[in-house]
């Protein structure tokens, strides 16, 4: 049995999804869910279609209150501790979609207190900066600049901070304790963080002066952090939020490594240049054999193939074109230097073209920048 | 042997002094002391004279650096949880001595915060609401209005709380848990805000650019969120602040009650009627005998006597005047309500002057507080 385990800071082990969803308590996206989303939506993204979003706790709830005429508010958020990379971006493509189809408002919180004080190494003045490398990023993303609210814990502290007093009166360490598996080593600020993290879920319906409906997409490991909110949530008199929850995307050295700045090649930055993105895919972990002769006869295995993985989750939308794909893996007539150009291909061009609108976006952070 | 407890957040028993100089590990105030104080500023508070001011950490460095020509800066601060009683004032008043005699810039802190997360009762409107009712007494007093910062932490959120999470970073649970006795019942809001209390100690530094020493004047319940402060003070690159502590002022209802909003009499707020004070003061708990007979055979004890205590801790500046009322208790020649007569009297006076000064001080409350 393969040990895993996931937290709001550590992810570790090769994580079964499936347990995962035991352990945490939450509900996994079914077919039916789905259906009422093509039904309402006219068109499934790629990223729950293919159950990538995997995993939710009242996202039928948002859905029957829309069916009913209810606007719901989106949020979710990104932990400023370095350049953004494609894991990162899973999660705001997703959260584009949502805010497309259904026309919500969004706010993005960038946690750049949280990353402040968990990591020895980052000063203030780091977190501050990539806060904003990372907000070009989330603006490149095209978000509506009318209706999204990107902000820093930092530079939003004077609204952040009263109401993130609400949520901590009504937590205990022991609590928090058994949300995060804190100790008595943990320091203080990391212990009052989660109150932070709660904040944004509350923003619509404070903002708005009632009961504002809030679907949060993020990635499962943030999930120890909302049960945390919906424990609080109806006590301050809002709506427990709803959540939908992604799985990681894998790094490209294989299952046995982590996506981690401090392993070059393990995953691509949104500031990579293409060529570097290029060489990082052509080294990339796959499931092709020893040599070209062995895998013509035995075939690879699109299962722990990296490369097969990213063009699954965020590169190649055609089911078809994956399907036809995966069959000639398997059949040993595709070799994994082509499936490797393909991906290298479509980064290339997803970087060319995300890069350039991340330079415009210098230009427009103030259009989306909430501040005190 | 009398039982006692000294929190930040609760008082209890009948407190013995010098033990509480040895439990904190803090040290008296001497007469070398009170002499260097006497030969740089000419005069000598009484209550630094009479030894209110018991007790300090590094107070002589601060007279040292001063003595060679450096400026030092005080802060102090009030947790806004009610009206203003007298025993708030007491360190105010001092503090004031120490901003007219030696020229010092003064950050006054009000933890609106803290009182919200403390008190189960309490809104975050209440407190701020008190924030402002407190700030007119503090003004009332006569502050520089050039030389004195107000601020609540909560509308001073956004420059606080970045400084505070510096704190933060550097204090364990452990040591918190220790410092002020928390447990796991203890909520993540209260556990946190020994950070905000720690950061008006460095902002005389932060806004000047450079190592600025800090003297904290306060009763001496808040010794242990300074000790936190000390410990982290180095590491971030500041002096250790310096503290002068003082006594509690009684009860007027005698040893075995306290100070309490809850308890009509303990207290005289500064917005009691002159009349209402006076009743406070004629019920006030005395070392009077049963009978004036018998209090003229064996004479009063004002060792005991609160009347005395509010004129010796406050109320009656001349040391001739003290010795001689002392003297006539003691022998028998004068009785508790003429005591309770000369003390109601004064503090009618104070009242009538402070709260006239208190109703101006609502057109000038901008040119004390800061807000972000």
């Amino acid at each position: 049995m393969t040990e895993f385990r996931v937290t709001p800071w550590d992810v570790e082990g090769d994580i079964d999804y499936k347990k995962l969803i035991e352990q945490f308590g939450t509900q996994p996206i079914t077919d039916g869910l789905i259906e009422r989303v093509e039904a309402l939506a006219g068109h499934v993204h790629p990223l729950l279609r293919r159950k990538i979003f995997f995993s939710h706790r009242d996202f039928d709830w948002i859905l029957s209150l829309y069916e009913k005429g209810e606007q719901f508010a989106l949020y979710t958020g990104r932990g400023p501790s370095g350049h953004t990379h494609l894991g990162h971006i899973l999660p705001w493509i997703f959260t584009k979609y949502l805010q497309d189809t259904f026309g919500c408002e969004l706010w993005f919180q960038l946690t750049d207190d949280e990353k402040f004080v968990l990591s020895p190494h980052l000063t203030i003045d780091d977190t501050i900066s990539f806060s904003y490398e990372n907000a070009l990023d989330i603006i490149a993303l095209g978000f509506d600049p009318e209706k999204t609210h990107i902000f820093s814990d930092l530079d939003y502290a004077k609204t952040m901070y009263r109401h993130a007093l609400q949520v901590a009166k009504r937590v205990t360490f022991s609590t928090a304790k058994a949300v995060f598996g804190f100790d008595n080593s943990t320091n203080i600020g990391l212990i009052f963080f989660t109150s932070m993290q709660s904040v944004p879920a509350f923003l619509p319906s404070i903002m708005q002066k009632r009961k504002v409906p809030v679907l949060i997409p993020s990635a499962i490991d943030q999930d120890p952090h909302f049960r945390v909110t919906r424990d609080v949530a109806e006590k301050l008199g809002y709506y427990k939020p709803a959540l939908i929850q992604s799985m990681f995307l894998p790094s490209l050295l294989g299952p046995d490594s982590k996506m981690s700045a401090s392993k070059s090649g393990s995953a691509i930055y949104t500031v990579d240049s293409p060529k570097v993105a290029k060489k990082k895919v052509m080294n990339a972990f796959t499931g092709g054999c020893q040599s070209l002769e062995e895998q013509r006869v035995q075939g690879g295995n699109p299962n722990i193939c990296t490369v097969y993985q990213y063009l699954y989750i965020l590169f190649e939308e055609s089911d078809e074109d994956l399907a036809r794909l995966k069959e000639r893996c398997m059949s040993g007539e595709e070799m994994c230097g082509n499936c490797k150009k393909l991906l290298a291909a479509k980064v290339s061009e997803f970087l060319k073209d995300h890069q350039a609108k991340r330079e415009k976006a210098r230009d427009r952070i103030d259009d989306f920048m909430l501040s005190d």
